[in-house]
């Protein structure tokens, strides 16, 4: 690949999709020029490279537009040499993406329906559902870690699966701070809060997402409590 | 890859979704043991190997399990010679992905909802969701066959998407015949129309799909309309 790409990511501050996109860029030493959306107010540009489901992320290059996190994430990966995101062996990037879907497809939801819940029937039911996906990646952690011998999922650096459920921490960090709920429990998932520290502690996590956006991710939260607020808004994102 | 692989194939003989990785095996040209599951009495050997999901497919290469299709899809392209089944263009392969995530996301929680519905009212909305679902697969097609010009979304043979979206079409023919309903109407979607009919006629779908599927997904929808039958069965698949 020529080192002159012309990158444009159409991204919003606080999703957690976006943030991996960023976190995948900068692993490669690609340098991009960052777009925030006003999902209330979406961009021609936007609309136009999204028609299908008119949501950040989408990677513009020179000019094409790719969307869906992990559709970018594989193709930063595919297209730019330096560090790999996702694991060599196929066995392992099977693993990896059966993980990272595991996360999109019942972490999120359950973790989305407990920060919009207006009623507390629902949010018990979906803390519920959100502690159990969180188990379940303690148990993909020690065996994608060899019970916690490598660092992360993607081994000795972060790799795909850190970076996809990576991108939720400042979230849960906010839940934290607004509900008193540990998210990730360290008497309950040892190794997950283990990985999370290191994880929030890296260079890699540092440069994409700063301390400020758990603040934010308070005020968020606060807003979709207040009913004349449009909880629906961080949908918006993927 | 050594020829000799020990590949066996936990599967579903109705499930789009097992029928998926039976193409792709069978374009690869590599021979595997197919079991098949009892969904109301699931094998030890399912239960072990697909412990989150306990769902079919899960191909079981040398004792390691790879679940969930679209994962299994890839491992299987990315292990063995032979045909490939994504592109090798990495903006046509982020392309692909797209669409296969598109059918798996969208299009099959409306079509399955459609199918299950007792109330009419729900029908009817779930039909309208799949047929939008159906024109965006259109627009999706005139795109990545420039306009009808190739003759699969793979381009001159059949490919990735080809694969995820064929594997339901003897579904869409049984609704036909129970329900009069033409998911893929020439009339609407006439693009999609003439490459359902290419896909069909294809030798690799002719290999894993025989003609009695259709008849045998009749005996299915009508069950699923008859109230004591457990309408969850098919959704214990992927």
């Amino acid at each position: 690949m020529a080192d002159k790409e012309d990158l444009k990511l159409l991204g919003l501050q606080l999703s957690p999709f976006v943030i991996r996109v960023c976190m995948a860029l900068t692993m490669k030493g690609v340098s991009f020029e960052y777009v925030e959306e006003d999902l209330n107010n979406k961009s021609e540009l936007l609309l136009k490279s999204n028609p299908v489901h008119k949501k950040v992320p989408v990677l513009i290059h020179n000019g094409k537009p790719i969307c869906e996190s992990l559709v970018i994430l594989q193709y930063v990966d595919e297209l730019f040499a330096g560090r790999s995101i996702l694991p060599a062996d196929p066995f392992e990037r099977a693993t990896a993406r059966f993980w990272a879907a595991y996360v999109d497809d019942k972490l999120f939801p359950a973790w989305y329906g407990m920060v919009k819940a207006q009623a507390e029937e629902e949010r018990a039911e979906k803390v519920k559902e959100t502690l159990a996906a969180i188990e379940k990646m303690e148990v993909a952690f020690a065996k994608c870690s060899g019970n916690g011998n490598a660092a992360f999922f993607g081994g000795d650096s972060i790799g795909y699966v850190d970076i996809v459920l990576g991108s939720f921490l400042f979230w849960f960090e906010a839940v934290r701070r607004v509900d008193g709920l540990e998210i990730i429990d360290a008497s309950k998932t040892p190794l997950l809060a283990a990985w999370a520290e290191r994880f929030g502690g890296s260079v890699e996590a540092k440069e994409v997402v700063p301390v400020p956006e758990a603040d934010l991710a308070v005020q968020y939260i606060n807003k979709f409590r207040a009913p004349a607020i449009d909880a629906a808004k961080l949908a918006s994102s993927e």
